[in-house]
Formats: structure tokens, sequence, C-alpha cells
């Protein structure tokens, strides 16, 4: 009675001076305690080295919030029909305010003075827009506004347009402006990573005026000034200047930021990479429609009373200043996050030892013994006399 | 004593050549073990039904870094009092340079040859800026710069600005490039999962330069096409054309990628979503102020060494592209952790069980007996005499 | 024989019929028994506390997909040299159409007609550009293309370029926009929390039109009001406006929305926050180099039939609108890895305990017999014979 009293207690009052551990069996069993040991020291060792170590499992992780700032720099020459121009970067930055993304004019076609007029259509070369009579060109027929006319000397029907029309045909080779692989492209970034309340630019601690004033990117021996050649770009990217100069290219600047806010602020550096956009890049494995890049804008001008224009097709590398940041820092959540799951894989191991033991082993049987105790009860069989409960009880 | 040596030798040298695994009662309770059986299922079949299946658990999840070019393709033709003219996409995008955020002049008020000067207010039509003497138009007293003066015709005070000033209080309807709704746009994004080292465009393979050329998106027949209409855009947004048209508005274009990595990489296809913005949309439950989306810029010339400008009111389309990209591959990593994770609500399983075992079934206290052992021993008391605890040991 | 049958039918038939539940020894030492206590309630007050309520463990997290649209408005009144000027949006913002990032024009200097032809380069005031014949201009020699001349009365190198050269060596001082610190900018954003179908804009239920119409945003009286004057905009970002109109500066303000949609979507608001970019901030502990804001661009016209340029030098502010959303919603998965990992860590706790029990208690040698039973047998010695085998299961 005085066993039963107590146990009533404890599970009253004594919640506070009674802890309760599960009992095992000790297997002297060479085998298995082997391979159980080498399964625990392969998942302690995989918890320890892989997630804390190599993927950092006890750093919370913030990404960056950023801002870009760009400036180009640097003056062509072109000698075209012997009227020289100089252009210089208010002449071939688009838009022109230093946005995070932005085109580099390498070539254009212009057609200056175009006025709301009627001019006929360019013939295309295939004699696909060809007319024989005013009957070939109706009013509305086709998505350029017709006049109805069918233009004899050209054989093309005339529009009511911007006119003369543009003539692109023929892209100017070698672009215009080549020498834009010269020109030299600033960059300015500032991250935020919120979360650990850090600001951080791109002009780290070594980086200062003196060595902005002279530097110029290199993976290796500059890695960190942020001023680049154009043509270096085009060039790391993958891609030939020649080419996307002519006709026009995407190119990403990927200014990557990987962080370990546990080492000082000093070592969070950018890290620059240079991919080519669209489908021209080589890692791409896409068949590369639509190559190039293009678009066209136009200066208009009042002239005798008229509006006039002068249209510029401009091809151009398009760059993208992307940013990419991510810090980690030390963190309590995570870390017991990872332990947590640490010691849920350990019980995997537990189970695998255990299925092991009882079910490939000669022994298997004596094993079961060892580790399971049977209540010989069951629903259907009528419960143990009172008489012999009291006497089990004692025995433990 | 040869089993006191054991232990000695087991807590030392033996730790790789004994394995504990832990004792346990096998409970003969048809009722209890159902309930339990069910709840493990009810758990492992969510770990591998939902975390595994469903939700890919097992897979290391990327965001994407992402470009978009754009390009506009169309061409309007206005008759206002007999002035014919041509819009081209020189003409109606801003910028104009390809961005991912865009807007399609739909409507305009323009304002022709502002010069700086002094001109009277336009009256607001409710008297409020009124003047019957110049008392009323005291300089600098509201935020247009006056003059001093109060303009007998019009009875409003006179102002230093770009004269003759704006007069926007009639909105034209219908829509001045109501034909806009015909322009094409072409999206070109590509996108990049640098964990994965994955590169990918909106051109798929099936997108090639001939289906481009003649495609138009459509949500069943054409899902992958990357030319939309822009009244098809403004309508799948949920908005009306000729409302947007007239007083401006903000959709944006989600291209959105969910990709699983583990399969073919030609899996991995953008779906797109057209969003009405700025609460005009139908899921946006705010009470909509500030409809409508405009801006005025100015183009600037030289007229007999004075300088004037257009001013252009723009009423619009802003067209925000959007990419959403999200990619899935298998990782060790989240598998374990979500096993990890897993195991430890098998615990929570066994806790729920054990609670039914031993609080509410009519037998607990036999089952009680049966799972817990007791040490008689408490501080307050002698310890067990020595010899009693020798007797004790070899029982087990 | 009955039992060893039972055993048989148990592992093949009975799975459903049979519960196992770990054996566990109730150790009666309140000093184990209150340590172990402790650390398994602070583990619970952990969970529920720290994972759940603090840090929301049970919800998912989705960020936000935004976009802004911003306007500007106000009016500067110049007199330079008894020239008299206004300027309205259309002239001192970049780009015009209300992008999300932009730059106002606080300070500027303009070089008027500029046009192609040769004329003598500017001298820099420290004698490095002076020439004293034409042997010191080599034509190509330095960036700017050269004609080869040396020009007597400024003793330097003649260029063809766009003449007269841009005279930027002193910035005009106070800012001849000084005024528009009286901007103001009226910020839309729409976000997107695409997992939740949660649509939202910053104009919330309280601000409707009459509120827009006169508010301003003030941090405590009026956080939600989306207009924002600018001197407040550059005062709060911790810059002083002064310095940041005169030579250009850029600032970041920063649309934070952090939701818990489990409550009503009207306490979903966002936060407005304003930094100094670009190393220029009180945050940053950068050397500071590259301070100050400005690029270039040009208005160009035609004259008597020759292009001509005014070119700006454009100092401003510029304003990033930076949206950073994160929604959270109660769903099973997190909350179920929270419980998981925690149950995890439960683990370890009993396993401190144990370390206690089984190492440092005085009575260890008492508890590590309760806790463990041993197999005697090793893969070394003969198995124990049947009839011992058969003596210890009744035992159980």
């Amino acid at each position: 009675m005085r066993k039963m009293t107590s146990i009533i207690q404890s599970s009253c009052s004594n919640f506070f001076f009674e802890y309760e551990t599960p009992r095992q069996v000790l297997v002297r069993n060479r085998r298995v305690a082997v391979v159980c040991r080498i399964i625990q020291l392969g998942v302690l060792s995989y918890i320890i080295g892989w997630v804390f170590m190599y993927e950092k499992g006890y750093q919370a992780v913030d990404t960056a919030i950023s801002s870009v700032f760009t400036k180009m720099k640097g003056v062509s020459y072109t000698n075209i029909s012997e009227v020289e121009r100089i252009w210089d970067v208010a002449d071939y930055v688009f838009p022109e305010q230093g946005d995070s993304s932005f085109v580099v004019m390498t070539n254009y076609i212009s057609t200056v003075g175009q006025k709301q007029d009627t001019c006929p259509e360019l013939p295309d070369g295939k004699n696909k827009n060809k007319c024989t009579s005013d009957a070939d060109c109706d009013e509305g027929k086709y998505k350029r506004h017709m006049t109805g006319k069918c233009v004899t000397n050209t054989s093309t029907c005339e529009i009511f347009s911007w006119c003369p029309v543009e003539d692109d045909r023929q892209i100017p080779d070698p672009p215009i402006l080549q020498t834009a692989e010269n020109y030299t492209l600033f960059i300015k970034n500032s991250i935020t990573f919120r979360q650990f309340k850090v600001v951080r630019s791109n002009l780290v601690e070594s980086v200062d005026q003196n060595y902005i004033n002279s530097c110029l990117y290199h993976p290796t021996t500059d890695p960190l000034c942020p001023i680049f050649r154009l043509g270096d770009i085009v060039e790391r990217s993958g891609l030939n200047f020649s080419d996307i100069a002519r006709v026009g290219g995407a190119i990403g600047v990927l200014v990557d930021w990987d962080c370990n806010l546990d080492l000082s602020i000093r070592h969070c550096k950018p890290n620059y990479e240079f991919h080519g956009l669209y489908g021209t890049g080589k890692n791409d494995k896409v068949e590369k429609p639509s190559l190039g890049y293009n678009f066209r804008f136009a200066k208009y001008y009042v002239e005798n009373n008229v509006e006039k224009r002068t249209l510029m097709k401009v091809f151009g590398v398009r760059i993208d200043i992307i940013v990419h940041g991510r810090a980690g820092k030390f963190d309590i959540i995570p870390t017991l996050m990872a332990i947590g799951s640490g010691v849920g894989i350990f019980g995997v191991a537990t189970v695998v030892c255990d299925l092991l033991l009882l079910y490939l082993l000669p022994k298997r049987d004596f094993y079961k013994s060892m580790k399971f105790k049977h209540t010989e009860v069951q629903d259907e069989k009528p419960a143990l006399p009172p008489s012999q409960k009291e006497k089990e009880l004692p025995k433990e």
C-alpha cells in the first residue's frame, strides 16, 4: 500500500521531484555496435560538418536591398562621308540619368528631317510589298496608313507617315562607334541588410578616391575596382565585341555579395560577374532566336513652323546591373532548428540499427526478448485477476 | 564481480562494441494500438505525401535573377481638326529603350509653343482662383509665381510661367490614340538560377523565329508566344481599354517561372499573368483613390532665339513586367531537414498514444506499472544499504 | 510455448493490434528532477514563446511583388543675371514618366549652343593641360580628339568637340534650385503576395481622396500619407539639403510592409523609412569616396541647318523607392516543422539530464543499473544455453 500511495503522490505533486528516463538494453554485439556507431558518427559529422560548417546552418540569412548608380565615360570620333563628329556621354547613353539598366549606343541608322507627309514605302527586296496599280494599295489594308496610290518609280504604295521612311535594310558594318569598347563604366552600389542593420557600399575600405582615379577592373589583379572597360565586360561575358557592337546585345553585370557577418564587416566584399543575356550566352541551350538589341528614338525640332524629327534606330550594348546580396549571421533560432532536426535524424539512425538487431541477426529472438516486454492481456481475454496484478507490481 | 568489471569495461573501451537500444513494452490492446497506428500512419503519409510529394520538401529552392527587354510595335493615325498625323513607336513609348517598365501613350493634352512669359491663370470653373483687383494677387501668395496683377478679361491673376498655361480641365474623350489597343508588345526575359547554374530565356525550345513572326499570345492556344496585343493585356487584367486609354492606368504583367529542375529543363516554362495595379484591379478592396495614370513631359526647341517647348500631358497604359522565378532541385540538406522534423513529429504521436495509454484507459495503472520502474530512493531518505543494492542488481 | 506463438503472431498479423512504448525509470531524485524539469520547461517556453509567439514560426512567409509610381509637384523660380525663369515638373524630373527611381534636379551647369567644332580646351587651373607649342598637342595623344594646334591666348590645345566646351570647374553655390526642398513627392505603391493571393496598395482604407489632397507625411502624425516634402525626405535620411542640393546625392525611400495576414487585412500597412545611399549616410563606415550625384544630358535642336545642343550637367537628388514586403499567414507545414524541431530539441534536454544522472550524481552506479540491462553474450563467447534463455524470458 505504501507503494500505491507513492505512485498517486508522484503523479500529482511529485512532478517536479521525479525524472523519467528510458530504460535501455546494452547489446554486447560487435557487429551491431560498430555499424550503429558508424551510422551515428556519420549523422553527427553530417550535422556538424555539413550543416554547421559548410552550409552555416547556425546563421540567420537575409537578402539585400540594393541601389545602383552608373556612369559611363569616354568619347568617340566618327568621320562619315567627310562629316566629322564627336560623340560624348550625353549622346550615346540611354537613359542619361545613370540607371542600373542602360544602353550604350554602338551603331545606328539615322533618318534626318522626317516630317508628317506622304511618301512611297521602301521596296523590301523580296517584292512582297510591290504594287503595279493603285488597286494594290487599298487604304488601311496594311499596318501602315496607305493613301491608296501606287508610286510608279519605286513600284510601292504611297503611305502617310513620317517621311522619308527609315531605310534599315542594311546595318552599318563595321559599327559606327566601334571605339565604344574603350568607354569605361563606373558602378556605385549600395546594399542594406535590414535584418542585421548593415549598410555597405561597393566602394569598400581599400577603394579610396586615389585608387578609383587610376584603377581598372581585372578579376585577379583589381577585383574590387568599380571601373570597367566596356570591351572587357563584353569579352568576359563570352561575346565578341564587334558582333555585339554591330547588331546590339544585352549583358548582365552581376554584383554578388555573399557576406558572413560573424566575421569583420571588412570581409563583406562584392564579386563581379558578367553574363550574356537573352539566349546569346554560351550557357544557354535555346535556339537563340531574336539576337541583337535595338530600339528607336526621335529628336524632335521645329523648322519653319513644321515639326520635324531625326529618327535614330540605335543598336547598342544594354547593360543590366543585377545585385544579388546574401548575408548570414549567427542566430539562435536556426541553430536550434538545425540541432532539433539533427536529433530527429539521430532517431532514424536508431531505427535502422534496431531493424538490423531485431530482424537480421541470428540471435534476433534473444534480442527481441531483451528489448520487449509483453503485456499478456488482450481485449478479448479477461483481464488478469487483481491478485496476480498485485503480485506483479512488487516484482518491478 | 564479473558483471561489475564488464560494466567498467563497457563504459571505457567498449563504446564501439556495445549498442544501446530502448526497452519497450508491447501493449496488447487493440484500441490503443489501432489509434496509435492510425496517428503514426497519418504522420507518415503527411510527411511523404504532403511534405515530399506536394511541397517537394526534398528540394533546395532558389529564386531567379532576371532581366527583361520589351519592344512595342504598331502605328496609329489621328486626324484632329484636319491635321493628320501618324504616331509610331518613337512617338508613343516612354522611355524609348525597352525597359521592363514603360508607358504607352493613349491620350494626351499638348500645349504647343510655351515660352517663359507672363499670362493669366486659367479659371478653374469653381471661381476659387477668381480675382477682382490686383489686391487679390499678392506676389508669391500661391504656389505659382504671381506678378501681382489681376487680368480683367479672365478675372484671374497674372502669373510668370511657361505661357500659355496648359488647359487640362477636359480630357479628350474618346482617347486620341484609341487604336493603341492593336499595338503589340514583345517581351524578352532571361532568368538565372545561380544556385543551380541554370540560365533560361522565355524564348523556349518551341518558340523559334518562325513562330515569333506569326504568333500572338493566347492563354490556351499560344501560352508561350512572347507577343501580346495591348488590348488583350488590358482586358485580361480585368480593365476596360476605353477607360484606361482615356485617363491612363497601370498594369502588371507577371512572368511566372515555377521550375522543377529534377525534370528536364524543357519543362521549365514561363506563365504569363495580368493584373491591374494601384487599386484599380478587381481583387483590391481599397476605396480606389487616384485612379488613372499621367505624367508631363516637354519637347524643347529654340525659335527665333527664344527657348520654347511643347508640353505634353500624357495619359497612357503603364506596363510593369514583373518576373517571379522559383526553381527547386533535389538536395540532401532539405531532405534530411524534412526527415528530421518528421521523426520529431513521430515523437509527438508517441506522446499522444502514451497519454491515452496511461491516463485514459481503464487498465492504466497496469500499463503504468509495465512502463515505469521506480527508484525507491529519495534524497530525504537514507540510501539503500549496499547489501540490498547488490541484491537488486543481479535481478536485472 | 504460448508466449513464443504470440510473438510470432504479433510480428506478422498483429501489427495493428499491438503498440509499443518505451519502458522508463522514474528516478526519485529532487536534484536531477528539478534540473531536468527546468531544462524541459526552458525548451518548451522557448518553442512556444520565441518560435511561435515572437518569430511566428507557425506562419508561412511570402515576399511581395511590387510596382511603384511616383509624381513630383512644385514650381521653382530663378533669376540669373536678370533672366527670369520658371521650372516645372517637366523641366526638373528625370525620367519624366514616374519611375520608382528618378532624379530631381537641384543645381546645374548649362552650356548653351554647343555645336560640332574646334575650340581650345579649358585650362584646368593646375597647368596640367598647358601647352606652349603645337608639339605639345599630338593628335590622339589624349582622350579628347586633338587637332594638333596649341591656342596661344588660352595656352591649351585645340580639340574637335562639342564647342564651346563645358566649364564645370565651379559648381553654382548656393544651388540654383534651392527651393526644390518644397517640392512634394507622391508615391503610389501596389504589392502582391502571390502565395496568399493578396493585393494591397499604399493608399490604405484611411487614405481617401480628401486626405490625399491635404496631407503631408509626418512619421508620427501622418505616417500613412503618401505625399512627402523633398526637404523632409533629405533631412530624415540624415543629410543636409543645402549640401545635397549643391553637389547631388542619392536617397533611398524604403516602403516597408510587414504584414500578419492572420489578422485583418486592414492592419497591413506600409512604413516609410529614409536612408542616404552610396556611403553618404551616417550608418555607413566606409571612407566616402565619390560623394555627390550628377549626370549630363543634352537638348538637341537645329539652328540654321546646324545641329546644336544645350548640354546640362545636372546635380540633383536621386530618389530610389525600394519596396520590401513580407507577409506571414498560418500554415500547417511550418507549424509542424517547428514542432518537429522542438521535439528534437526536447531530446537534447533528455540527453543532458541522462549525462547528469549517469556520470555526475554520487549514486550514478545505482541509476545505471536501473536504466541499463546488459546482454551478457558477445560474438566471441558461446551463446547462452537454450535452457538459460528459456529461464530468462519468463522472468520478464
